[in-house]
């Protein structure tokens, strides 16, 4: 048994940004390589406007062709109630996700800029969400700039674990804290994800931090330290906050799969991930972006010390 | 006061790989903006030999036109007797470096391969090199590889410890543990320092961990916490090992001083930093070598949390 859970974020949140549309079949095999590899949650797809994010016009193609690998959860991300609809139309036709998310943003500020909603407006949109997908999926709450907020600083704790409380009052029990711009310390990681952890025991914590200034696995080790056992990570660090956004927008993303599943491993975390199947993944993120990525173990390799071979084997 | 010191390794330790030559003045001018920025140890060249090293055929030249800033170490690395010697020369010529630095593998096959020296022939030439410069310098004792070695992988710690004993012995009160392949941990990084910081009170522990794998940080702030108040680190993460050698070579360097510097400050450790001329002095690395480098800061600026400004002034 892995130790923790890692979801794989390349296929939603890393192809996000991406302005070259990956062609369909090279989707679902990334998504399907991941799944095989370990991950127990895999971003699939996202069910965006396909005029916004072209990336995701093939939303329900992806899933329909995507084959299943059990227990894992495939999230499909819901920006709004028309998003949970189509989540809903294609779990009908049986070719669903098995795991929606949520969005609220911790602050105000970000909210109107980054949802185009009041952050009261967001939550009455969450609650029709969270009503039609109850029941059908697992969801998944995200509060974003959880940890600081580019336009209004600090953000108040007391008011983020509020938030988990009202996902948790809407049938949400996953809950992730977003380290959006890649501001949070390891004291503000442990405190705030052990008060969450406290404070509502019946609720998952998950985080997902950008590795904005390079304290990505930094403040993951302080998060496992303080109780959390669920991590997003993306191959080469790609995704992460868009561009436009005024403070780290863009440039480093996601913390990279390849180097914190090195770490853990190293330290005597078992990820349940098999360590040459994400070493292969690696190479094949790269060539479908056909770029150099920011992960370091893809350059150097996985570190030597690491006795453990690759014995992990999800599928017969 | 500064709750730790910083040696800025770039004009050395950074440029010693790299392949296009530096020319003198700019070297004095980046040695000088690091030392006016607030560190207090700065690498500034190698007595190398220059058919070997022809990145460092100015060492002489650098230090004569260096100004110096007072209280701050200017460090000359030197492999050999000869080294010392020239470092002597300079030092009656009133142009010398105040730190020079001793370099032991912690494994015999690492020392074979990277000094072309048994460990022992390599202490017989220290203790010469140590007698040579005592009382001349600040002696600075360097252990590479000593948490893993590309080739005989696990370190026995005892014999780090032993060498730690031999450095101080010679009368070298400030010794490195080096992580020179990216393979330590948070626990063996806090177990090698702690067991170090314990027996030889009287030593200065400085840690030197190439980000081979993206671990730098992390282990840095274990050796931190352990007790260590010394790290070397490099704009853009430069430098580091050399590429011939297997395992990690060359492809990630030293840690990021913008990025560690961010992390320490944003925690509220006093680094001694003035961060506007931080951020200045990254800007003209990447122009020096004229390549974008491996620092996030870099990209993606401060921690916007970081409230406080710019109020380092070393030099009137």
């Amino acid at each position: 048994m892995p130790d923790l859970t890692l979801c794989e974020c390349f296929a939603r949140d890393g192809l996000q940004h991406e302005t070259e549309f990956v062609p369909t079949a090279q989707k679902v095999a990334l998504i399907d390589r991941f799944a095989r590899a370990g991950f127990a949650r895999v971003e699939a797809t996202s069910y965006s406007n396909p005029q916004v994010v072209p990336q995701f016009a093939d939303a329900s193609d992806v899933l329909g062709a995507l084959p299943r690998v059990d227990g894992v959860y495939y999230k499909g991300t819901c920006a709004n109630l028309r998003a949970v609809e189509r989540a809903l139309d294609d779990l009908e036709a049986g070719i669903g996700a098995n795991e929606v998310s949520l969005l609220i943003s911790a602050s105000e500020a970000h909210s109107q800029r980054n949802l185009k909603q009041s952050r009261a407006d967001q939550w009455k949109r969450i609650e029709a969400m969270a009503a039609a997908a109850q029941g059908r999926f697992r969801l998944i709450g995200t509060i974003s700039v959880a940890f600081g907020c580019p336009f209004e600083g600090v953000v108040d704790e007391t008011s983020v674990l509020a938030d988990v409380e009202r996902f948790a009052s809407l049938g949400v029990h996953h809950v992730t804290l977003g380290d959006t711009i890649g501001v949070a310390t390891q004291a503000g990681t442990q405190r705030l994800f052990g008060a969450m952890l406290n404070a509502f025991p019946d609720v998952d914590a998950i985080a997902h931090f950008h590795d904005t200034r390079g304290t990505g696995i930094v403040n993951y080790l302080a998060a496992l330290e303080a109780g959390v056992r669920h991590f997003d990570v993306a191959f080469g660090g790609v995704g992460g906050h868009p561009a436009k956004v005024k403070y780290g927008g863009g440039v480093t993303g996601n913390v990279c799969t390849e180097d914190f599943v090195n770490v853990l491993e190293t330290m005597g975390v078992a990820t349940g991930i098999d360590l040459a199947a994400m070493m292969d993944a690696s190479l094949v993120c790269e060539a479908t972006l056909g770029r150099t990525l920011a992960s370091r173990v893809a350059r150097t390799g996985l570190n030597p010390m690491l006795a453990r071979a690759s014995t992990h084997t999800r599928v017969a």
